[in-house]
């Protein structure tokens, strides 16, 4: 039988896709070698950086994030190199597996999936490395397993005051374009990201931002690569072209995104999706349940991930969530797999649709069978109104 | 500034357009002269006969609504015929006047807008014709200025009860394929309806249903007509065709609305509409506002009219939910001018849409200071759940 | 079996609809009452005007070309008023059909089908008509069905000479938009148009274009009618509204048609479809085929009708290029049905379209055995290089 | 000016992207890893094994078709392995490149780019490789830069012929799905292909088809890899799902071009390209010109490659036919830059639009004064009528 009316698509990513972003993507395919090319490559280039908020560099991938989570580690590191990381969740401890597949010697800083990275512990280690061996500082900004944010300027101070020359090298693939990120104000080296979630696109892009030393530093790297090879990128970029074919399609739709960030202004964009968050912890609390990150300050704008209580399956209540109310909800990774849902509340998405979408938790709640408080959407309404 | 998400169209029509149907208009316009047409022509005459509920004929214009309105009338009464309607509310009234405009003789039982036509009323107005005079009678299945539903039913049996030979003619330009509604089980005569409400479609095709009995009695008709001419229809009609140039990519989307409405099953659509009405109504009836239908069991699943409280302007509260909340609620016309906003919950429609819905509402009845509960919201929730 | 490649639907309209307006019209319909609807409205009425060519009076309907028709008639000659008609064709003679349909007097200039009306045929018959019961000369500007432009001005003139004070009424359905068009400086009282010619729309949109003197004498005209009525239209249109539900997604594309013609230009527009006519009467008489148009001066930029020799089927020949060669060209109309064939080259269309097109005819006509030279189709390249 | 009609894109890929694809890349995106995704999966999978015609493996990657080579060697040869390589022409010679860049050791059997890959020259060379330190032989089977098919059966018997264990690795990625390729039944290990090409598709996803043998020796291969890694693939692709995130959007597309290609049927598909490479041969050699592809029975049914006569520049050419005809043409690549000129004559594509192009050709090199006979067309028209 047919579900009337529109799907929820509110797992942290992809996020629903606006019908400008689809029309976009879906205008006729042209030459990328052509001389109308040069005007959108420009326009994708530079508008990215507006988007990492930098002067400096900004390379497209026609790829998956992870594909930009790989670029970022063979440009700046050796084979053999150390790489520091810090578990703030699933995706991080994926980044430092990849790191250890690729020929790196990743070292994961053990986390609690609580809350964000912690500096101080990443400036200790850091000067204990009186060597430098360290090539890079690998940090998760917006952990989407969980819901959490690191201080990504704070860890920028750690490294200063440690003196230590390693590269600063940021995942904010689910934090770009939804929650605030500086790319040079504070000091970043290297940002990965991806075009399915603040940037509202289907995937199939990614992006690395790069600093003008990274970009140096990647000559004498001799990690062998090329697909994710920077300096193969920034001859033809000059130029508004690419060294192989790249993904016209989604560029249209990524500078129909850029454009409608703007037209929102990035600050509201920020605003919004904090005020999401905030009304989504309410509900959350009037059930009478606990949100997964626990540290004050570090809650996402982006998602937030629920503990059930204890005996009851978050997955069966995701399931029921999705057949009766047609609402898709993230599933807990790993160590938190059926312990917690997540709750995207990112991309293009506004106060009426966070409604929507916490009346359909709160209704899968109440047919699955978890207890739980009533009341929790009314509340989040009436922190909706007082904002 | 751009306000992020999707607008929230809830008007009693046009509805929210879904995307199949959006995508199915945008098919390249083919030959409808040619060997291909044939297939789309039966698909969507064939296709309406099952949306009526009719094994009689259906006429398709390409027109709005108000010119299946015109075409029911100029193809049953000749010139100066008189026509007995009853004054549902505003659209009923409309109906009326332009009977009049084009050289009818309309006679229209006064109503109160406050439920549906009374079978009483007309069947002693039709005793006391004893001459025949009256053609047709007209009635409106959902008034949409007020969401009162009219007893079709009742009202044949009405008109049988009087031995009166006139047309019964109904407008269920917003009841059909979101109420139930059968043309041929209840006797009816003359159906108009259009495509922009339960059917999901952009505005710009319009219907008429008509019996055999009706059909022939148009041989008869001398008022002058040609577009509207359902005899020109017949011939092309049988081969798949139509006498002058159809609305071609709409029928591809009426084609895709009627399948998408079997897919999910006429009952479960009407039930729906029902369970949104009723859900609606207990928002209202938690916030301290009037529903506008008084008569129990003549509320409309289609749209529910609230009335503001004396001193207070309905379309003050509508442009202030627009703008905040980026929700298009619907206006009270003429009679009840500033009086009173319709809340569309039709088409392609789900129980997170309506949450959406009513948190608009309540957000914005707080945001422009009209007096009222909180709690509306909530309280269709407990009902939603309990449905 | 699927036949690869892009359909060439080269009938003479519809024509192919450019992707630019087919996401236009998918984009999501919006309320026709709300704040946002009335730049679209004052958009499409204002721009429209400028496709016309006329300071005066536009009106749109959601109907197609026939209905607008019917709306010229309605609004400018009371029920039993004489009009005068000129037999270009097959469109010609069915507009007087319609005249006598609604009630009107149509009085039919007998024509041969192979150029446009004869304005001193028209003079004479005017200076007869010293009682002036003439009340409007009703013209085609390009007949669909011969492939013959009418001199408009020339019929002016002859109006003119006459000192007759009827009004100038000319069906540019398929001319408007592709041939020249002034409706002021011609002296044009009512255009009637549609939107799937030159327009590039699907149809379901028509067109009035009326003089100041036409619409206040359209006060004192008693032919009933309501849907049509200009006088309902113009207060809702001064305010970017109309009186009953818009086609809202055809506007959209309406909207985008205009800026698309001014993009080109409207001369360059003119001069392209006057090109491609040239070119196709090269490939005919290559071919040693004979055009209908016989009238030095008045083949039509939009259309070329083609005699196949005696014998020989032109609809034979038409389906056996639409088997092969996936190509739709138009069918001969009542007189001359299976005589010629039609081969339409309006709306958004170019050199490399056109030679698409009459390599698809010179190939049909070689496979389906008519008689011919080969090289048509080099001709005409030719004749398109030296342009 | 904006230039009517559509752009014709004859570059020999991106092909034009057909409307049922462009429709189905902009459906909504869906959760990945959500229960109705493994039916996209599967069907993807699925589909690309009856095109590549294997029943052994498929992987595909989020990627433009540069990745699928690099994924090809990672997965095949270990760090300082050596593969033999062909120089069939720019892409051959840019595929060792990447060899080099990634840490292999290519060797590149020296070719005139003017025919496809030598079986005996491969034979000898691999007879000479006693030691069997040759890992892979590499050949392109449509040589996109020149126009010329290697005949990779005979490549397969030549290794065959050496007893030699290479694997055979070939780079399909303009030639699948325009003419014939059978991976089960020529024996080869692993084919390299895109998307954009004869899949119809815009850029962005690319494909490794490999055997079972190559897939167990990669086990072995001690190459770092990560995002290419065929292992990863292998377990989430069992359930209709992918180890990172995919490019859901454009899977969507290769489902549709999948089902496109088995309704037009792959036999039918092959005999369309060839009957338009024969049929464009025929116009170049009635211009005068030359074809690159020098030997008989090698010439591609995907572009041909033409040169200029001495003194004259391809590029000027392919500028003017651009400008005045909306037509892209391919560019000569590196030995070849400017000396020739690339028609694409693939993906969705039918005898109109190749006279089309052939018309854009013959204007472009009348306008640009490229010596050369009229009438080009013409004898491609013959061509087709005698086919």
């Amino acid at each position: 039988m047919r579900q009337a009316g529109r799907h929820f698509l509110q797992i942290p990513g992809p996020s629903a896709v606006p019908e400008r972003i689809l029309k976009a993507i879906s205008l006729q395919t042209i030459d990328h070698r052509g001389p109308d090319f040069a005007e959108i490559g420009h326009k994708a280039l530079a508008g990215m950086k507006t988007i990492f908020k930098t002067e400096q560099n900004v390379f497209i991938y026609p790829s998956s994030g992870t594909g930009a989570w790989e670029a970022a580690l063979v440009n700046t590191v050796s084979s053999g190199g150390k790489v520091l990381m810090y578990e703030t969740g699933h995706f991080a401890f994926m980044w430092s597996n990849l790191a250890g597949k690729i020929g790196l010697l990743p070292e994961l800083i053990e986390g609690d999936w609580r809350g964000g990275a912690d500096p101080n512990q990443i400036e200790d280690r850091l000067r204990a490395d009186s060597q430098h061996e360290i090539k890079a500082v690998c940090v998760v900004h917006n952990e989407t397993s969980t819901g959490s944010v690191s201080p990504i300027e704070d860890v920028r101070r750690a490294m200063d005051a440690a003196k230590h020359p390693a590269l600063l090298m940021v995942d904010s693939i689910s934090g770009l374009a939804s929650i605030d990120f500086r790319f040079d104000d504070w000091g970043v080296d290297v940002c990965v990201s991806g075009s399915q979630k603040g940037l509202m696109l289907p995937p199939g892009l990614s992006f690395n931002a790069v600093s003008d030393r990274a970009l140096e530093n990647s000559k004498t790297v001799t990690t062998p690569r090329s697909y994710w090879d920077w300096q193969d990128m920034v001859g033809p970029n000059q130029k508004g072209f690419f060294p192989y074919t790249p993904g016209t399609n989604l560029l249209y739709g990524l500078i129909e995104a850029i454009d409608m960030l703007h037209e929102e202004g990035l600050d509201n964009v920020f605003a919004r999706h904090s005020r999401h968050g905030t009304a989504t912890r309410a509900a959350v609390q009037a059930w009478g349940l606990e949100v997964l990150c626990a540290r004050q300050g570090q809650e996402s704008g982006v998602l937030t991930a629920v503990k059930v209580p204890e005996g009851h399956s978050a997955d069966a209540f995701r399931a029921t969530a999705l057949k009766h109310y047609d609402i898709s909800l993230g599933n807990g990774l790993s160590k938190v797999a059926d312990k917690v849902f997540r709750i995207g509340h990112l991309g293009d998405f506004n106060d009426l649709m966070l409604m929507a979408t916490l009346s359909g938790v709160e209704m899968g709640l109440d047919k699955s069978g978890v207890p739980h408080n009533a009341g929790g959407t009314q509340a989040a309404l009436e922190h909706l109104k007082a904002a």
